[in-house]
């Protein structure tokens, strides 16, 4: 286990994730609340909305009210994602209180891009240099790169390894091409094929090629294998996971069967602290923010560690008993 | 991943589990239609009910009603619990229909033993060669010797490596003494303390102590890390797993909050079929028997694949497309 990190990042998406699924209305001042518990936990880095159409997403119709409530609270940045240039002109409208992240996308498989953008990868390759363009002339820095489908693909099935390097290669080359450095690389499981093997064949692949690059894990816990999966990315040297408080975005009800979000933040912060390895996090506050991020939702949310307890605490007790 | 086991038995233990824990009384023809399906799904042993007290464990009142209602499948062996001479007794009165599997027991926490069955380590010594004798006047072969609570204990936190070769140490001269082999150590994280760090330090203690004994995991899903430690489990050579269809025995419902399921069975099978394990299961059956047992129980249960679907079925619908 010595190739794993000492410190670990987690980027909590819960907020941006589970209310855009969310079948019914939540009040405006519910969400700020939970972004404001989340903001009290050590978290440095919080997506709170999503500047998406609101007759798409009519979830995220009060992202504008949501980002002017919430609370900024020092040493965190909130973000929020958009998809087309309209969505960041409403960003870039509220910049002095958001972290605006400039970030350019792939994926392995064209026909999931097709469906998802109605773009191939030669629109797509335009689009994002687009993208860098429009980050460069509003002062935005570009950090993050992402592949979609990674791991592999309900459209095409298994990734091989080699479309995932091809991927990689082709957000460097346009990062490079416009005079930019992507900090992060995030290989996402957007559709939950990944498993600890793939995991450990595709980073491992990807950190053999660029040994300098730092990557991120994007893991949706769709078949139950994600905090597994974050275990395998951490011994093969990944240190930066994007995670959903208590779960959010995915749901254990029937009516939203389909629904299953990021790998849960408590959990994995909890896994962090039982093997040593720092995350800056104050796991009870953060289960209290899982726990009213339920309250929210008004139905279960597949977290454990809210349920099971920390084991600090525990021991805390222990102790007490024993004086 | 070269450690990584050809083949892993899962033992099912969904319906014991489960059903003891329901706070509604579920009809007995409900938990034999249950059991009939997994015994059509390849798993080779199920731990079908427990033959405990029924003021104590109401939910298992219908324990006989329920071996005599199940159907008998070739290759699969049907198992209960009993915690005393009284239980042993009703199952020895259905052995023609249920497979005996004679086991001794002990925990590596005496405060846990004493809170659990009023005994100390002395008194239970006494008991478990008691148990052997009574096993052997019976003609019941005497196989699994567990260790409770290997990973950490609720009442005495985190335990030392050497507790647990002590205590296995004491499985294996009382079951020398008393002239037997137990065929298997089974060891439980029966309050969800395991990490994959603590997996590997205590399987691997145990390994290079007795390098030739089988061992079998027993993991509870506490805090979310049941299948990260099942990985571990199975990186260092654990081929023989304890699971639940579905999660049974957890809950998500906050008036269950206390209750942690088993790994679930068919998560697991998942993991095994997309790692090259071979289990003998027919993954789309048990996911099947999986909707089941939500169904039987009438709310959701925490399993992630009868949700998700395999990923066999999607590869699949996509070859079918493309024909």
């Amino acid at each position: 286990m010595s190739d794993l990190p000492k410190r670990v990042t987690i980027h909590e998406e819960g907020p941006r994730e589970g209310f855009q699924i969310e079948p019914g209305p939540i009040a405006t001042e519910r969400k700020i609340a939970l972004i404001d518990a989340l903001s009290e936990t050590g978290l440095h880095r919080i997506q709170v909305c999503s500047f998406v159409n609101p007759k798409r997403v009519p979830g995220w119709a009060d992202a504008e009210a949501v980002v002017r409530g919430m609370r900024p609270h020092e040493g965190v940045e909130h973000t929020a994602l958009w998809l087309n240039e309209k969505g960041l002109e409403r960003a870039i409208a509220l910049r002095e209180r958001l972290h605006l992240e400039g970030n350019i996308s792939t994926t392995t498989s064209e026909t999931f891009m097709r469906k998802n953008t109605q773009r191939g990868f030669e629109e797509n390759e335009r689009v994002q240099r687009g993208q860098i363009a429009l980050y460069r002339q509003h002062g935005i820095a570009v950090e993050r790169g992402g592949v979609m489908s990674a791991f592999g693909c309900n459209y095409e099935g298994d990734i091989p390894v080699a479309g995932v390097l091809e991927a990689v290669q082709s957000l460097m080359r346009m990062a490079a091409d416009e005079g930019v450095t992507l900090s992060t690389i995030s290989l996402a499981d957007t559709m939950g094929w990944a498993t600890p093997a793939s995991i450990r064949r595709v980073v491992g692949a990807v950190r053999e090629r660029w040994p300098e690059q730092r990557l991120n894990l994007h893991l949706h816990d769709t078949r139950g294998l994600g905090i597994a999966n974050a275990v395998a990315g951490m011994e093969m040297g990944v240190d930066q996971f994007d995670a959903s408080v208590a779960g959010l975005g995915g749901c254990p009800f029937a009516k939203l069967s389909g629904a299953a979000g990021n790998v849960c933040t408590e959990d994995l912060a909890f896994l962090c602290e039982e093997m040593g390895i720092e995350t800056g996090i104050d796991l009870e506050r953060l289960i209290e923010a899982a726990r009213l991020a339920e309250d929210v939702v008004g139905h279960p949310l597949p977290g454990k560690v809210m349920r099971g307890g920390s084991l600090r605490e525990k021991r805390r007790a222990l102790a007490g008993a024993a004086d």
